[in-house]
């Protein structure tokens, strides 16, 4: 058992989660699965833990209530780890109930890569304890690095940690760089699918309804990130995400539509050189990369590429004009401090309210420029202050255009 | 001068050898041209000479014509160089005339790296004697690793030289392996582009002329690649070529027909993912890489990559009913022995003899498979050996084929 690395996995009832235990059912010979936790799915949460046998099982709410200390997030909520540590439920003997049971799997001696598949900001101080505690954070979760880049990055240098990208672009960008110099790279494009409505009209746009806004062409995907494809406030996150992962200046990553989501992303160097990752589109590939990465291990459910099937790919420019999220993002990256927090909390709020109906399509990011512009100068010297600026941002878009 | 490296260039004249100078001119702060050689362009030879003032310049035929040891070749051949060494000609005061030139020029000891882009089998004795010199071979003379693969891993072992690719598609593979063991490639697929005749009807086929023949839709090659592009010849022969310089067996090793040669080639990787290397069709950047290899350096001459002005980029399988050379080819080198060497030679001498209007297109691959089947067992333990199979290949074809 010991020479086999321990994997936590953090929303193992999502879609990463799910594809996650796919691939480790493969490959139970180098990983065990030692932590699972769920948002809300108890069901399947128990059917997981009886199949992987973890040591360690974690719920956030228990019949979809949250416990006391987790509804909206509070800045000591870390600190009492210990208290929650003991709680049990009725859905396993073993089962920690509460939202430190994130921290708490993601820090234990027998993990050694945390796969953070936390669905928004929740996911932050999950990577950050991680990563203080040396683990490899296999990061699903590109909210953390949105959010908190700078504090990512001390985490990282305190405690050793690593990040590996899950994400299929920032896995491909990964595997096209493969431990070549950061200055060997000219610049990196990431390829967005366009999502449901890559060639309808802006007026069309506008009044698009939650179920067309989920009908993604390429990926099947959480809801919430489905929508931020569709308003490609998704490659926004991306954009800031490499910016963290790969040192880049905002200059040096660029974007191109790809509906077939045949090519994941393009490394161009400083020669001239392209390489591009390839693959049909599945998760299942860059979960397995990031906890394999840099090495590759041998894995026969994977599909032997056949260009001829996924011939033509065809490339088109991004309609900037008519998916304003996208640059609203891009330019909160660049602004820095507190604006890409609250670009991703602005969003997060906005798609919540049209899940629910109750915003259109059109508004999200109205709704995310409104909250910008309102709050462009927030402190973002610590979490607190990042956590801070994230409420406010939530609070504004609820206020503003929420029900 | 002396943290350059020194380049030798044989085949300085052609079309690789031309790319080659306007990268080097551009390079000159790492790289110096300490050698040329050309096979019979003086003047160019001459011009090239005064640009680059390399401390070595030959040529192999004066006025035309070979120098009394350079015709068909024999097997004492590269024993000779101390008399050809101090042959001097009217071109230029330090021209040493001779085939010889091109062992001379690829073993002095201020070359680091030999780019070998003499065409067809003749570059074999410079690829051999580099490597047994310890030098790096950016080869561009596939022919040599076809004819003699085993003599030329012999050679590595022996001298501690090292062979670069600079075919686009080798070069691709190699960029995308990056260093990674082999035993982490599932397998290679290389491009091709399917030359002029890829629609081509198997009757139209037949008849195709020398000026159709060299009309090719994406590469800018030299007269007998292009002829080998439009046959697929040329693809058997990569196929070879990346057996060897991978240390792939042959069931490793597709083809994919790609008529906008945008995508240079695929490395499949044990876990599924897909690697390719990209760009517009130049020869540059190979014969760049192959001289920085791992590393890269800024090349600002370098195109930057535009997907949508590329797109789209289609992918069709191979005719092989239609272009049977490239399956003579691959099955000549799972045969291994002689077999490869008759079939590259057959393939120049009818090649030559096409070029010369006097052969059908339809009957280059129909002489080839007769010489494949009449020279079937014919020994390859020794350079001599191979040298006399590609003798005999070649006389074949121009008695049975030939005018």
């Amino acid at each position: 058992m010991s020479d086999r690395q321990g994997v936590a996995i953090l929303g193992s009832t999502g879609s990463i989660g799910t594809t996650a235990l796919k691939v480790l059912a493969r490959h139970r010979d180098r990983f065990r699965v030692a932590a699972l936790t769920a948002f809300s799915n108890a069901d399947l949460l128990k059917e997981q833990a009886a199949a992987f046998k973890p040591t360690f099982v974690g719920l956030v709410e228990q019949n979809g209530q949250r416990t006391a200390d987790s509804g909206q997030r509070t800045a000591d909520s870390g600190q009492r780890t210990s208290d929650i540590g003991h709680r049990t439920s009725d859905i396993g003997d073993r089962t920690v109930i509460g939202r430190d049971c994130l921290i708490e799997a993601a820090t234990r001696p027998d993990v050694d890569i945390v796969l953070n598949a936390v669905v928004g900001a929740a996911g932050l101080d999950a990577t950050l304890a991680a990563l203080e505690a040396g683990k490899r954070v296999a990061l699903a979760n590109k909210e953390t690095l949105v959010m908190a880049g700078h504090l990512v990055r001390s985490a990282i240098e305190r405690g050793g940690g690593e990040i590996v990208p899950v994400d299929s672009e920032h896995s491909a960008i990964l595997q096209c760089i493969a431990g070549r110099s950061n200055d060997e790279v000219r610049r990196v494009v990431l390829t967005a699918s366009g999502g449901p409505f890559r060639d309808w009209t802006r007026e069309r746009l506008e009044r698009a309804t939650v179920e067309e806004a989920l009908r993604h062409p390429t990926w099947r995907m959480g809801k919430k990130i489905t929508v931020d494809s569709a308003t490609l406030a998704n490659k926004a996150l991306e954009v800031i995400e490499a910016h963290y992962l790969f040192d880049l200046d905002f200059t040096r990553i660029d974007i191109v539509v790809h509906p077939q989501s045949v090519v994941h992303s393009f490394v161009e160097f400083v020669d001239g050189s392209v390489l591009a990752q390839m693959g049909v589109p599945s998760m299942e590939l860059p979960v397995l990369y990031a906890l394999t990465h840099p090495r590759r291990i041998p894995d026969t459910a994977s599909v032997t590429f056949d260009p001829v099937a996924l011939s033509p790919l065809t490339f088109e420019r991004v309609r900037h004009d008519d998916f304003p999220a996208l640059q609203l993002g891009i330019e909160a990256g660049r602004a820095g401090g507190a604006a890409p927090a609250v670009f991703n909390a602005a969003n997060e709020q906005a798609v919540e309210i049209f899940l629910r109906g109750k915003m259109t399509f059109g508004e999200i990011p109205r709704a995310i420029a409104a909250a910008l512009h309102t709050l462009d100068d927030l402190p973002a010297h610590s979490r607190d202050a990042l956590q801070a600026a994230d409420a406010a941002a939530r609070a504004f878009v609820r206020e503003k255009f929420g029900c």
